[in-house]
């Protein structure tokens, strides 16, 4: 399981954390996501072998979000 | 049909606008709902004989958001 962090803009409520949360939980290898609305940090615990750090940022993008 | 404006808070993207916009419009006897993010003006018109300004201000509430 590998650890990284995101660092995505545009997140104002609850709303977004919920559909960034989502999009990212239900690619097949995340096993968790945490995201913190006041930072824009978004922690995601994954299988390597199973998806990649650019298959989680296109997640993001696709909710509408930069991930910087 | 009646108008009228609701002044809310605490809209801040595309998401609240649509939470505000769906819970409004599943109303019986809400015709028609215009939301601005920018200003929190939500434009609601309505049949009296179905619902009333008491009945919009709830449902907005129940979103989160608050009605001045």
């Amino acid at each position: 399981m590998k650890n990284i962090t995101l660092d995505v803009k545009g997140m104002t409520c609850g709303h977004c954390k919920g559909a960034v949360n989502g999009a990212l939980t239900e690619l097949e290898g995340v096993d968790n996501v945490e995201v913190s609305l006041e930072t824009g940090k978004v922690d995601v615990s994954f299988d390597e072998s199973k998806v990649d750090q650019a298959k989680l940022k296109e997640a993001v993008e696709e909710q509408g979000y930069d991930v910087v």
